[in-house]
């Protein structure tokens, strides 16, 4: 049976040049690279390399750059790191509605210790108004945290623009930007962002190799508290492959964004226009424009998505109906409950994110199967119209 | 130049075994195992593989492991998750005074939130009196944490006794066990622990691969909040082939623990031997034979142990003064000061810890050109006595 992998947002697979940079680091070279040795020092450097290629790819300086394990990770180290450490002057956050659940979670567990959060709204494109987030900050306010791009829906947020609300009224913006680096153009100077999330698995990395960009100045707690990797502001002994692997597959990104951009986004465009004339009751969810190249994203009427992963899955093609981080708890995503969908078509979310070795024949494979799924699927459904089936 | 790698307390090198489990996860195999598709599932039961393995070489059940991404990442977890879902009942920590930064540090932080933290001394060789835990359990404890083994001195401490004392209490116990774990047999059944911290790369498994085992029933909030991975516990895309690896060298060393043992500790012996012959002013630190049975640590007098280090590098040979989480930091081990040592002497600490590679060839090495190091260091000592000259 044809394998098709239309699941770039759950993970990508990992870029055969990353893992073959990656291969010394599991093979040759194993010191700790704390350790006072030339053992520790070839790892040392390894990574030092690495954390200036994820500089570049962000447009930071090398030292702004702290690896963690993965991208929510980087969000719970950013969001409380960044509130305990200014608990003194304030104490709400302000995040949109539409944040990944490592967000949202931290912030809910912030509110335990006394912390107040504000959720700012999206439009029906899951669009953040920044005029709203600036009615959203109070005095109290010490940070504003905004995602980049939405993983659910391929939303772009304006993140430039609300950093730019945040500075006037001098609090501090972090940005979720795990969906986005990698697959569109990041500058953390462009966007003048405080903090910013980034994760290897999102652009051919490796999991469990992520990092958070730290603007100098920002103040910040450690969030793993122990040794002195990391500057003192993430302990623990450092995933030497997988930090060599996020160095690799950003110094590629930087180079080839453009290309792989070039390659996915009309086939993302193919699936969008066949999805709309092939199959009815098809909604494109997220920015019809101002969304990720690779990042198609709909609701199926009359249908739960699991249902039609299950489906696909079964004649070999990966697609998600979500966050992969929440896939197995079959709620409605709170995303697009948000951006204004009921409960019943919420249910129906399917994204077909896009990886670079996605091909026409592809997305060909998925309209000769899909549109009998579908048909099938909403014959079962109690939710179908009958006017349909006649 | 001839290279000899004593630091296996730092990290071990890969077992190419190891490595060789790992690379279908860096090349085949990259579905995330939370998504609802085949190439979910192909990791998603990779990972329930290492976890039955993990499970397996502690004597746990295999839902009883949980992921994480360092050994300082599961102590943070376990202290800081454990003490924050029991703070309703009180706001007492009991620790040792030898314990690694991340659980020293991760009971600071907690000082900061309200928490109060006791500090069990040591005797000379490290040990822990585990009446003195019961001395110092209060009706506002509600955790003790002690390591199974200290990487700075070897010493293995009485866990077992100390859990009991707890349990009597109704108080539960964490133990470090990231220097034991892999290399003495640990059965978290025998221990009657609620938690354990262990790390992959501290028996020849991958960096960035940990884990945490809490006893089923052990209250302990998550401390990455997002996803649904690791059963809600530790949220964050998971580092499949870390985790494989671990799973990997888990299984390798519940089978040839014995094996290695025997292979490295008659030559731990002799390093303990030859540097009380070969070299004067030695003092062997930690306990003489309750200690782990790759390592052998001194207090070397009149010297640093950076210098010792630096001139052992340039002969090709990788030991250590401590621990590599704080190796930069320059200062005398908290270790040593709290068995007694004094400031001038612990700066002389000096660690060899062997790997299942090292040879009878590497301490005929080593001695080689050790006694010949500490005489020049020391003749540049102005810590040395003068009669020594004569």
């Amino acid at each position: 049976m044809r394998r098709v992998y239309f699941d770039h947002i759950a993970s990508t697979p990992l870029d055969p040049r990353v893992a073959e940079a990656m291969f010394p680091y599991l093979k040759e070279f194993y010191g700790n690279p704390q350790s006072l040795h030339s053992y520790g020092q070839e790892t040392a450097s390894a990574i030092e390399d690495a954390r200036q290629k994820v500089a570049q790819l962000i447009d930071a300086e090398t030292e702004e750059v702290f690896f963690t394990s993965s991208g929510s990770e980087s969000n719970n180290f950013a969001i409380k790191g960044m509130a305990l450490a200014q608990k003194a002057r304030g104490k709400n956050i302000v995040v949109s509605a539409v944040e990944h659940q490592s967000v949202l979670h931290s912030v809910k567990s912030l509110e335990k210790s006394g912390f107040s959060v504000t959720e700012v709204p999206v439009d029906r494109y899951g669009l953040v108004d920044p005029e709203d987030v600036r009615k959203a900050i109070t005095p109290e306010t010490i940070l504003v945290s905004l995602m980049l791009a939405n993983g659910e829906v391929g939303t772009i947020e304006p993140v430039a623009d609300v950093a730019k609300v945040c500075h006037e009224k001098g609090v501090p913006c972090h940005t979720d930007a795990v969906d986005a680096v990698g697959n569109i153009p990041v500058s953390v100077k462009t966007l003048d962002v405080d903090a910013l999330s980034l994760a290897g698995n999102q652009f051919y990395g490796p999991t469990g190799s992520a990092a958070l960009f730290l603007k100098k100045g920002t103040r910040c707690l450690p969030y793993i508290d122990g040794g002195i990797q990391e500057g003192g502001k993430r302990a623990g002994s450092e995933n030497i492959s997988g930090i060599v692997g996020l160095g690799k597959a950003a110094e590629i990104a930087l180079k080839e964004l453009q290309e792989r951009t070039e390659k996915v986004k009309p086939l993302r465009d193919t699936i969008i226009h066949r999805m709309r004339q092939d199959v009815d009751h098809v909604i494109l969810t997220g920015h019809p424009e101002n969304r990720l190249p690779h990042h198609a994203s709909f609701c199926v009427e009359f249908i739960e998505g699991e249902a039609m992963l299950l489906n696909l899955d079964m004649k070999g093609i990966a697609a998600a109906s979500g966050s992969a981080c929440t896939s197995r708890a079959l709620k409605a995503s709170h995303v697009l409950l948000a951006m204004g969908f009921d409960h019943a078509i919420a249910q129906g979310s399917l994204v077909f994110s896009l990886v670079d070795q996605n091909t026409s024949e592809d997305i060909d494979y998925l309209f000769e199967v899909f549109p009998e799924i579908i048909e099938r699927l909403r014959q079962m459904s109690p939710l179908y119209p009958k006017q349909h089936e006649e």
